[in-house]
């Protein structure tokens, strides 16, 4: 499970040395995007011609029948290396379901360290971050937008808290921000963490009554958050 | 906050180079345990002597009452780093409290890239890494361990199904594992993910059923998962 850097030009902030050392060893590669892929193998100066390496598209959404065929190159023998077109593979990104199959099947998995945008917003908000969750994409449409917003937000102050970590699109980003406002208590604290690694980079947490006074947020890459004061 | 390796003599694999250069120019720390601070600004050859280096140590449990003592630094116009003992600071690990401090004063907080356990295991895992909770220590006694185990096997249910994580005291591995097996349905798989980065590594997502077989887990930190089959 290889991470690769979320922003462009931020090789050196976003991976560690052996990544890149275990990375050019290998030639058999499981991608998200095939282009996105290859750049970054460039960019790292892979010792063989790309054009000899086996790349494989899986695309965004594993198709499930074609999980067997990926793992057949890990059948063979070979290491395989599973690259996202962001970030870390399987988080919030493909590559869990071709996982699941080679962890049915034994074969040994390695995690290698990398930027997860969602965990690099959590240490940064103040937020509790002793329990957490992710809950991908809220609904976009009424009444099941602001029905789950409160109920994020009741589920925030259950045991000791618990920080509630959520992405949109980013083209609506100002509008989830409205409405988080709209529908949260105003002591709710709300995380927003656009463009995380990003040359664009704000991570702030202010309360929603604070949020209020702000008018848009950049059409950028956001993880949202929210805890509940108690 | 910056990261720090989570075994030791791992540094190469667990920390990009960014992150080194950056904490070489900080002089000001806050930091979980003094000690594992100081020889972790040894092992990156930090160019000013340690003992020269401001380092507050805040403990594993912050005192509220000393918050604003910690920020001091920070509102003097330092630069602060912020180190938990391993990992991510703020995530499973002291830090939170001091960030949200700094937040509420619109200092900025600039997350680092490193190893952090939860999301390591989880991409290793195979289960779903688009929904996940964390949930930190589950009850040690009953029955509200049994009852929380059933809660959270049901809660990975919801929607298209949610991830649940959460550590135990290495000493009592071998109790939750057979916990899990004990109240979890035979096709609920579970992650016994040991010794994250360190030289017993080992990363296993089976069925409960599977793992009924299993007669002893290694006294090490260990990160579980766990998510029903639908």
């Amino acid at each position: 499970m290889i991470p690769v850097p979320i922003a462009d030009g931020t090789l050196n902030q976003a991976l560690p040395q052996q990544v890149l050392e275990v990375t050019r060893e290998l030639s058999v590669f499981l991608v998200e995007n095939a282009k996105s892929a290859r750049a970054f193998l460039k960019e790292i100066k892979h010792p063989k011609p790309i054009a000899e390496l086996t790349i494989i598209e899986i695309g965004h959404h594993t198709d499930p029948a074609k999980i067997i065929q990926y793992v057949n190159p890990l059948l063979q023998g070979n290491d395989v290396g599973i690259i996202s077109e962001a970030g870390c593979p399987g988080i919030a990104d493909p590559g869990a379901q071709i996982v699941a199959e080679a962890q049915d099947r034994g074969i040994s998995v390695v995690p290698l360290v990398g930027p997860c945008s969602i965990i690099l917003a959590l240490m940064a908000s103040g937020l509790d971050g002793q329990h957490f969750r992710f809950c991908g994409y809220l609904p976009i449409k009424e009444p099941q937008r602001s029905k789950t917003i409160r109920a994020l937000e009741k589920q925030s102050m259950q045991g000791a808290g618990e920080t509630q970590l959520f992405i949109e699109t980013p083209y609506r980003n100002t509008g989830l921000l409205r409405d988080l406002v709209k529908y949260c208590a105003p002591n709710t604290r709300i995380l927003v963490a656009v463009d995380i690694t990003g040359s664009a980079q704000s991570i702030r947490t202010m309360k929603a009554s604070e949020w209020k006074k702000i008018q848009d947020l950049p059409k950028l890459p956001t993880i949202f958050g929210l805890l509940a004061s108690r």
